[in-house]
């Protein structure tokens, strides 16, 4: 694995799928991050019990709950995180969490639908960042590193290649409008951050994670590559990215996508 | 002017700004559309006299109540025109209708506004182009022309360069995430309905109508272009557009911008 030497990350949604292999992957480094913050709506629940089970054999990881659509959540989970940090920043905040209502026809897509899918990929992505931001910008400021880097100060946001307007990715199989429009709407929102955050030299990209054979990836049929297999490629294409890739989309690979 | 020869056009938020002028034009052609259909939230109401005063000077202009973010209001307003039409389809449809929490830094957005915003400008749009999609068929299939165009079977959003994620427009005057990421999302919702509706050769194309002299235009500074001088533009071009725009996005003057 390559070099991704981050002191303090957190992962949103990290109770499955891609953001629990982020979490099992950066652990199980040989210089695994000092602090390792896993963060999920309910971990009391079912749904929590795999991440429970890594928790309790690697002490880096700490269990956080956060309800990214909820302002009274987030700001409980900032303060325990501020709290663990002892002072120093957080170097590296993946946006991960993410729905879809699958199996949606163009005709058929609902206001509903959208709404709720907007609202969790999109503006929860956004109070989230917002949140985390005083704890990223002294991530940056206390660095000693020249130019940006994720191992600086970055956030990183879980895209898709399906919300690229170019290439449409998976159009034949599924419209999804509620999900092609909430991922396009994310790449929009991280190119302003990636601007916005620039003189914080805050590195900022969405990330489009391949199609990984998750429980939303296997969704409509069944996904080419496993998700150890991806997570390993987005970690390797972490620790490469630099200020040049600030606010462009890249995918697990590093190849630049199209908006 | 170039010949767009319509024979039903929809314009919804066409009480002011590029709505009206649109509405305006339309009816003070040579050749001009049998039917013009104008939408607004409230035609009883204050906001709504200058269009009432166009209105009362010609018979063409039909005046129809429509809340694009209400079904109840969407579908009245489609049984109204349905109607009107005696059986012929909808030509042109003009998503129009939309709106911007202006004055927002990033830091600031708040879930209210970005909600609001993605409301109105694509859940809105999207609902108005479901429920019309029908008479815009009709219009298609009942047409002898070879090929798609305006004249035909046509829905033009009206978008803005401020969501192209590679121009940004205007990102140093104003960053408005929450118009930005709505036209994005916009751009995308459009690119859907051009392939989802291609079949039926209805042409489909996000639409920027320049930086002009409306109350939005002029919100963080005065726009450079009059209403009227921007509007002759926006219908030179799409008397224009043919299959091969479909799905692009397009300027005022016919400019393809990238997503």
């Amino acid at each position: 694995m390559a070099a991704l030497n981050v002191r303090s990350v957190l992962v949103t949604g990290s109770n499955r799928g891609i953001g629990l292999e982020l979490i099992r992957q950066l652990a199980g480094k040989s210089k695994s991050p000092e602090f390792i913050f896993a963060t999920c709506r309910d971990p009391a629940g079912p749904q929590a019990q795999d991440l429970k089970n890594l928790a309790a054999k690697n002490q880096g990881i700490e269990i956080i709950p956060l309800d990214t659509c909820k302002p009274s959540s987030i700001k409980a989970a900032v303060a325990k995180v501020t709290e663990q940090l002892k002072g120093s920043g957080l170097n590296l905040l993946i946006n991960n969490a993410g729905i879809v209502k699958p199996f949606t026809a163009l005709e058929s897509e609902t206001p509903e639908g959208m709404l709720e899918v907007y609202k969790t990929n999109v503006v929860g992505t956004m109070m989230v960042s917002q949140a985390f931001l005083p704890l990223l910008r002294k991530a940056s400021h206390e660095s000693s590193q020249k130019g940006m880097s994720c191992s600086k100060a970055a956030i990183v946001n879980l895209s898709s290649e399906c919300g690229s307007i170019t290439n449409l990715l998976a159009w034949e199989i599924a419209h999804i409008l509620n999900y092609r429009c909430s991922k396009a709407a994310l790449n929009m929102l991280t190119k302003c951050q990636s601007l916005g955050y620039a003189e914080d030299q805050i590195l900022c990209v969405p990330l489009h994670p391949g199609w990984l054979q998750t429980e939303m990836g296997n969704s409509a049929m069944p996904a080419p590559m496993t998700v150890e297999e991806g997570v390993q490629k987005i970690l390797d294409t972490l620790s490469q990215l630099s200020e040049k890739d600030s606010g462009t989309f890249v995918d697990l690979e590093g190849k630049v996508l199209p908006w």
